[in-house]
């Protein structure tokens, strides 16, 4: 995978209705029109989404002259979650540092609380 | 979080230049010249993809007159993780259908081996 591959999915998914579209389709594959009905949106709009989010290999549309279902292509994802996973070291130390002060805190307290009986 | 945090986290990834600055800055915090120095662009070009990633709370800068060292913040990564990791379902079925579909292929392999013979 190329690093402009990563841009497209990461530029794809910078926004809410984008991921709301991929939140739907992961109940499950639908029609332009089903999909356009909760979002308030012509659906222009929801099709020019839906290019975008095609164009990144988030979805894939069927072949069918009638009836194109939107179904959810995960693997773009999957490169998400390899690329992000290599800084859980870092957000797991923050949580522990935030852990640490919390304890501190509370001894603090515990401390005080003696003094005051 | 709202989703235009989110969104805003997204978009500051959709470039591969501020994901080596952030794959840098994993290695510890430093100065915006020694940040610049393996990227071949002017210090204004470094400093503009620093205030993306800044907004997007992905770095903190120190605030140090002379030395403003920048330093990754992975708050928003584990955002971006606990997100994605709603598809993990997704892509792991795409990788059984792959593994059943190379089984076939293998058992076909051997069949067409044995009539060989």
């Amino acid at each position: 995978m190329t690093p402009d591959r990563l841009s497209a999915t990461f530029a794809a998914l910078a926004d809410p209705t984008r991921r709301a579209i991929l939140a739907r389709l992961a109940s499950g594959e639908t029609s332009v029109t089903e999909l356009a009905a909760p979002f308030d949106m012509s659906l222009p709009a929801v099709t020019k989404h839906l290019k975008v989010l095609e164009r990144a290999g988030l979805i894939r549309r069927g072949r069918e002259a009638q009836w194109r279902p939107c179904r959810l292509e995960a693997r773009p994802l999957q490169d998400v979650s390899d690329w992000v996973e290599h800084y859980r070291l870092f957000w797991e130390q923050s949580l522990d540092r935030l852990d640490d002060y919390l304890k501190t805190l509370q001894s603090k307290e515990k401390k005080h609380g003696r003094k005051k009986k």
